[in-house]
């Protein structure tokens, strides 16, 4: 992956890297899927909560929110859409999107829904590689209508 | 955003324009998601009716059209998916994609799916942006089988 | 279509591709779906049973499938997302991404939701058209936990 001169090129990147690092995180690869970060990446999945830092930071809390699962396995799905991609002077790029959870459980055809989140990204490149410096993860059903 | 010559320069562009306009529409910013129009543009989202016509007539459909949602407040999310650009003689853009609408109630981590649309656009490009010159919206409930 | 040179168009051309082949197959228009793989292209998309193969194969697989929507006629969608695509030394194309298929019934607004799927692709291109080599579909509900 070169650096990228066109819209084009970035966005077809920004794509493949989400498609890339959730497949990691939805496999329960979380070593993988910590490395999408810098090393000082910020992770912030749940409302309320201060963020993950650092690769040992998140890996820690993906792995404390993911005991909930334990003896209960599920397989889930986190489906970005709606990606809007801007580039900013210093190089990095904001990003903004929707995400929707999908849980499944062995044996059992139509999935659980939800939940319906938004998320804010700010990605940089490394040795020509897109990271997240940060996520930040909104919940639909925490808005103040 | 300068005039296009690649299919991926087109592609990339549409998908921004679309992250962008369904972010406004999503977010209540009825005044914002009307400029992603042409002045003239048509905008024919429920089936049987008439399509709104202009910037004036597409506002006050969008917040006729909302007023189910007073007193309940609701987060929607349009997602937008398997986009078909093709490019016409006349530099216009016809589009074929499928929309599935996502209504998330407060405090409610379980949304309510549905309904699944399918979506035909005519875009133009005005001053290199993207417009819709129309839309029409078929819902995938009322099909003859 | 000409033979893509870069990253950017190669993902949108994928992108390009799966729209319209799976409005085809949600159309009902298995000749028509067929028609992009390739005469000896393989299609597994049934969990524990052996792949179609060929143009022939292929139809009558799909036709067997359908039967069970016979007198209960339903508007399937295939959504894709999250599409990883790696280009092979050999010029074909490896993708693996999400399906979630939804399904409304005629007048029930809210549609059946699931399975969710994951998909393994290979892509060639014939003439300059991508076509699928082979497809293999897993199901989210058998999965190991």
């Amino acid at each position: 992956m070169t650096s990228p001169t066109t819209f084009a090129e970035t966005y077809a990147d920004v794509n493949q890297f989400y498609a890339r690092q959730m497949q990691l995180l939805d496999n329960g690869k979380f070593e993988d899927y910590v490395r999408t970060f810098t090393a000082d990446g910020e992770f912030q999945h749940t409302p309320g909560q201060p963020a993950a830092v650092g690769h040992a930071g998140i890996v820690a809390e993906l792995e404390s929110f993911n005991t909930r699962f334990a003896g209960d396995p599920v397989q889930r799905r986190h489906s970005f859409g709606m990606i809007d991609v801007r580039a900013c002077p210093d190089g990095s790029l904001e990003t903004n999107f929707y995400a929707l959870i999908v849980t499944t459980r062995p044996g059992v055809k139509e999935p659980k829904v939800g939940p319906s989140c938004t998320v804010r990204d700010v990605l940089v490149r490394e040795d020509g590689e897109l990271r997240n410096r940060s996520r930040k993860v909104d919940h639909d059903q925490l808005f103040r209508g």
